[in-house]
C-alpha cells in the first residue's frame, strides 16, 4: 500500500486531497500546525461554516469508511519536526495503528501561507509568510536528501509566479537564443505579491535540490481554485473543506458567489480586465493524483501549469451575476479602486496541456457548476458576515 | 554630511567599506551581530590574525582619525531590530554623539551568511543561511518601504546567481524574443550552492519591492574578492579586515596564497577549468562608492556585474605558484576530487562594463599585486594552521 504524506493537510486543498488518496486505498499521513485556522481567528475573517479539528475529521473519516488517515500536528518550519516524519521519530496525534508508516513514496507539499493579501498586510505578516514558506520547503528538501532520495515531491506552486509577461507562458521552462547561442532556463518569474514571490523562491530552491541531489520533483503552477464539494466530502457533511469568502483567504469565485448570496456587490478590482487561469477543486485532486501516478524522474524538476481555462475578472463577475440573478438574487457588480498594484489590461497566453496529456479530464466552470456552488453557499447564508468581506488591504 | 548605513559592518567587506566612507567624510553607522566571528569560532576555521571587536575598531579609528563610526550590535533577522535603525529607536553600542543620525541616504547591505560550503554543511547550516539571508533582506525592504522610500539600497549579490549558462551573461537583464513577441526579464538565474541561491532569492525580493513600492536599488553581482589591505587599513595595523584562509570562509586567491606560504599544496577542485570573475577588495569599495554617487532611480533595480577580470582555477593556481616560487616557497598544485557538484569545463562570457562606465578604475591581479599579498600573509605565517585549511565539505 503506497504511502502519501500530505503537508498542510488541514487546508482548503490538503484535507480533500487526504480523503481522495485514502479513498483510493493509499496509506495517508497528514501534517498541519493549524496555521490557516489560527490566522482566520486572528484576522476575524469569518468562515462559511466551522469545521472539526483535523483529529476529529480523521475520526469521522475512519467511522464512515473504515480507513485511516494518520494525523501529526507539528510546525514544519522547525527542521527537526520535518525530519521526524522521515526518520521514524514521529508521534501521531491520531492513528489507528501507531507504528511508523515508513518513508512515503510521495510527499504532497501544501504547507504554506497561501494568501497574497495576508503577505502584504504589514512587515510582520510578510516576515511570517517568508519564514514559514521558505523554511518548510528547505527543511523538506533536506529531509528528502538525507532520508528519502527516491521519494517523489509534488509541490503546489502558483501561476502567479510568472506574473503577466508580454510573451506566451510556457510550462515552466523557456529555451532562449541569445547572440547565436542557446540554453534552456526556468521560465522567467516575476510575481505580483510577496506570497507569490515565496513560491518563485520555492522553485529556485527545488531546482537547486534537483540539480545537486537528483531529487524527483513536480512543481504544479496552480491557478486560483474554486468549489467546495468533492466526491469524498459527500459522505458526511462534517468532512467538507474549510471555505473562506473574505478578501484574505477567499479565492475569487468563492468570494463572488458568497457576495451574490448576501447581496454584497461583487468587488471588481479596478478595470476588471485581469485575466488568470482557474480550476475546480476536484481538478486539483485529479492533477495531484495523475502526477503521483506518473512521477518525475530522478534529477527532474517537472513543471505543469495547473489551470483548466482562463477568465478575466469581469467575465467571472458577469457569470456570477447571470447565475445568481437566475436563482433570485439581485447581483450587482461594483468596480472599486484596485488595492493591488497590477496591470488591469495585459497580454496573457499560458500553455496548460501537460497535465491533460498525462490523463487529467478537466471540469469547466459552467453555469451548472456555478449553480451548484450557489446551492451549497445558500445553505449557509445565515453564517455569512458582510462586515468581513472586504477590508481593503493595500499592496 | 551624507549618512551611509552599513549592514554587516564587521565582515571582510563591511569594515573596510565603513572606513572608506568615513574617510571621505560621510556619517557612517555599522551594524553587525558578529555572525561571521562566531561561526569561525564554532567551526574552528582559524584566522590569519585576530581582529579587535567592532567597538574597539571604531574606537581605534576615532583615535587615529578623529572620525566617528557609530556601532550597533543587533540581529537584523529580527524585524524590530531593523526598524529601529530607521525610526529613531536605535541604541548605539558605541558613538561619540549618541543622538540618532537620522534616515540614511544610502544603505549598503552585506549582512548575509556569505559562504557556499557553510550553507551546505548540513540541514542546520542550510536553515541558518536561508533564514538569516532572506529575513534580513525582507526586513530591510519593509523598513525602507515604511520609513525611507528615498533611501538608495546597495546590495551585494553575487555572480554566482547566474551559474554557468551556455549563453553570454549580461548585466542583470535579458531581452527575450519568443514566438514573435518580446519582453525583458531578470537574467535567468540558477546558482550552484544554497548560499548563492539565497542571493537569487534576494534579487527576487528586491525586484518585487522595486515594482511595488518604487524603491531605489542597486544589486551588485560580485565575484570572489581577494586582498587584505585598503588605503584606510594602512593607518593602523589593528584596522585590517578579517582574513580567513580555510575552505569555508576563505576566498580562493586568499586561500591559495596562504597555502603557498605554509607549503600546503594548492587545492584545485577537480579539473580546475572552472572560470569565474574576480576583483580586488579595493575595487569592492570603489564599486560601492561609485554606485552611491550615481544612485538608482525610484522604481529601478539596477544591476551591475562587479568583477574586473576572469580566471580559471588553474590560472590562479599557476599564478600563485609562479609568484610563490619566486619568493622562495616550494608551491605544489594538487588536483583533488571535486567536493562540489559543478561543471569543470564550461562556457563563460560575462559582461562587466557598467561599473567602469560610471567611473570605476580596475585594479588587476598582477604578479606585483599578488606579491604584496604574499608579503602580508608571510608576516603572519606562524598563525596559519594547516589542519583547518581543507576539510572536504561535500555539496
Amino acid at each position: 500500500m503506497k504511502h502519501v504524506l500530505i503537508l498542510g493537510g488541514d487546508g482548503y486543498l490538503g484535507w480533500p486531497t487526504a480523503m481522495y488518496f485514502s479513498n483510493l486505498g493509499y496509506q495517508v499521513t497528514v501534517v498541519d500546525n493549524y496555521f490557516r485556522r489560527n490566522a482566520c481567528t486572528e484576522l476575524d475573517t469569518g468562515m462559511l461554516y466551522s469545521v472539526p479539528t483535523l483529529i476529529e475529521r480523521a475520526k469521522i473519516w475512519h467511522e464512515q469508511t473504515g480507513r485511516e488517515i494518520k494525523v501529526v500536528i507539528a510546525d514544519l518550519a522547525q527542521p527537526e519536526a520535518m525530519r521526524r516524519l522521515f526518520d521514524g521519530g514521529v508521534k501521531y496525534q491520531w492513528a489507528v495503528n501507531e507504528e511508523f508508516t515508513g518513508i512515503p513514496e510521495t510527499v504532497v507539499h501544501y504547507a504554506e501561507q497561501p494568501s497574497a493579501p495576508y503577505s502584504l498586510m504589514d512587515y510582520q505578516h510578510a516576515d511570517i509568510t517568508l519564514v514559514n514558506n521558505l523554511r518548510v520547503t528547505n527543511n523538506l528538501l533536506w529531509a528528502i536528501r538525507d532520508y528519502a532520495r527516491d521519494t517523489h515531491l509534488i509541490k503546489l506552486g502558483t501561476m502567479g509566479e510568472y506574473g503577466t509577461p508580454n510573451i506566451d507562458i510556457e510550462e515552466g521552462w523557456l529555451e532562449v537564443e541569445h547572440k547565436g547561442r542557446k540554453d534552456t532556463f526556468l521560465y522567467p518569474r516575476q510575481a505580483g505579491s510577496l506570497y507569490h514571490t515565496t513560491k518563485v523562491m520555492d522553485t529556485d530552491l527545488m531546482w537547486f535540490g534537483v540539480r545537486m541531489w537528483d531529487l524527483k520533483v513536480t512543481d504544479l503552477m496552480q491557478g486560483p481554485v474554486y468549489g467546495i464539494e468533492t466526491e469524498e466530502s459527500a459522505i458526511d457533511d462534517r468532512l467538507k473543506t474549510i471555505f473562506n469568502y473574505d478578501e484574505i483567504f477567499g479565492t475569487i469565485v468563492n468570494r463572488f458567489v458568497t457576495q451574490a448570496v448576501v447581496g454584497y456587490p461583487l468587488t471588481v478590482y479596478g478595470g476588471g480586465g485581469q485575466t488568470r487561469g482557474y480550476l475546480n477543486i476536484r481538478d486539483t485532486l485529479q492533477c495531484v493524483h495523475v502526477s503521483e501516478q506518473n512521477p518525475a524522474q530522478k534529477g527532474e524538476l517537472r513543471i505543469f501549469n495547473q489551470i483548466m481555462e482562463t477568465f478575466s475578472v469581469n467575465e467571472l463577475a458577469e457569470l456570477t451575476q447571470k447565475v445568481g440573478n437566475r436563482r433570485g438574487h439581485q447581483v450587482e457588480i461594483k468596480s472599486i479602486p484596485n488595492p493591488r498594484k497590477e496591470a488591469e489590461e495585459h497580454y496573457y497566453n499560458p500553455t496548460y496541456q501537460g497535465l491533460q496529456d498525462i490523463g487529467v479530464k478537466p471540469h469547466y466552470l459552467t453555469e451548472e457548476v456555478m449553480d451548484r456552488l450557489f446551492e451549497v453557499v445558500e445553505q449557509y447564508r445565515e453564517n455569512i458576515r458582510k462586515d468581513v468581506i472586504f477590508k481593503g488591504i493595500k499592496w
